[in-house]
């Protein structure tokens, strides 16, 4: 399982707070803490500063790689921020995200055609939001297949089949496990990859439904997530569903788990 | 989701004394707390008693019908243990299990034919324990399609894929899982069903992986599940899974629960 680190966005309180003060330290402990907890790559979000976004994500991503080894992922929907960060990026990074809005695709492709970038390829079109699973892979076929066209190989792209809410439709769980089903099939190699916290929002006890969902979807192929590493029992969870699904041999990641202590709760 | 509470069963300790001391109180109180915590069924397993087991299934049977409304699930692989029991039953009980085996399915067959009990399919065989996913439908194919034969409709009949320890095999969570999903799709109106607790022989942090396992069978349509509801965690683990598999409307259920303090961990 491939974990990106979620933490470091400045719409958490904790985290503008320290861009706003250019406390380094606090930036430098969230991303190691992240790292020791597991994640293989640091998001790092600036979208609260508008107009000032590419300021604080320069500052942001130099202050986690004077921190970490683990590359981050650039999580921007305005490929201007990207851009500039990936001037600066030091290794090979991921970036969150390309959709299929034609804006965003456009200004985007240049930037990760032939690059050897990870991609995050969001299940978005200028039509909507996708509701069920046929509309999810519909997009992603054309996303998986237009960035395969433009030397993306597919073991780079990673798709985001788009999670909603279930408070807004009962189905959307289900819809999206399925779709991550359906575009794990189709394309040999692709990844599939998502928040969670958007599908128990408008719902009590949300920790309980992302930890389960996660578990889920992991049942159904996923095989990256974007994540709080700091949740022990989300990341407990992770460990447990990846060696119930098969994908552990001789369950020795388990136990490796188990021994450091990441398992109990 | 159809949960039948395990915990009357004479190889726990605390059962074992209970009825050594012919001390009902404890039975019922038993039998109510998983009641109270949402079985459907109270299964009732006096196995450890050899030559005597029919005599202590009819008395703790007795005894869990006085104190709660739900039916017993009777658990015995002996079949004249179950034709006693279910002399005395009040109401329609469950039993646990008929299988392919010869000797059992031939004894218990006439028991079940043409009544209205609910009858736990136990995927084993003469030839031994199913590994794989086509072993286990092959079995179930069996054993549904002659209890069907044999005027057992169809939504009567509960299958269990059977559960192997993944300490044994690391394909044995997955392959149980692809079962219950083609046992599903193969036989509409069908139900599965299975302990919990062997997924995790042998390994450490059992209470993870068996809460973590049902969630997963969940995602791939298991329906019932025999386990301890004093486990809170595993109670709020199936109540999100089935609301996140889309088997709630409106997450109605889901927002019970919450209400009843069900989900707080």
């Amino acid at each position: 399982m491939l974990i990106v680190g979620e933490l470091i966005n400045s719409s958490r309180k904790a985290i503008k707070e320290a861009v706003d003060a250019e406390d380094a330290e606090a930036i430098k402990k969230i991303a190691i803490d992240q790292y020791e907890n597991g994640a293989n790559y640091i998001d790092v979000n600036a979208g609260t500063y508008v107009g000032k976004e590419d300021k604080y994500m320069k500052w942001l991503i130099s202050t986690v790689q004077e921190a970490v080894e683990v590359p981050c992922c650039i999580d921007s929907p305005d490929p201007k921020v990207v851009e500039a960060a990936l001037e600066l990026h030091k290794g090979t990074p991921m970036i969150n995200s390309i959709s299929l809005e034609k804006e965003r695709w456009d200004a985007l492709l240049p930037v990760v055609a032939g690059s050897d970038v990870k991609i995050i390829a969001l299940c978005m079109s200028d039509s909507g939001m996708p509701e069920t699973k046929d509309d999810r892979l519909s997009i992603a076929s054309d996303l998986v297949n237009d960035l395969v066209k433009n030397n993306v190989p597919v073991e780079n792209i990673y798709v985001d089949p788009l999670v909603q809410p279930i408070s807004t439709n009962d189905s959307y769980g289900i819809e999206f496990m399925n779709a991550v089903e359906a575009i794990m099939a189709e394309f040999p190699g692709v990844h599939t990859i998502c928040g969670l916290s958007n599908i128990s929002y408008g719902l009590p006890e949300r920790k309980l439904l992302n930890q389960t969902f996660v578990v889920m979807a992991i049942c159904k192929g996923l095989d990256s997530a974007i994540i709080n590493p700091l949740d022990r029992r989300m990341v407990a969870g992770i460990h447990a569903a990846e060696t119930l699904a098969g994908r552990d041999e001789y369950c020795s990641n388990y136990l490796m788990a188990y021994r450091e202590q990441k398992l109990s709760l």
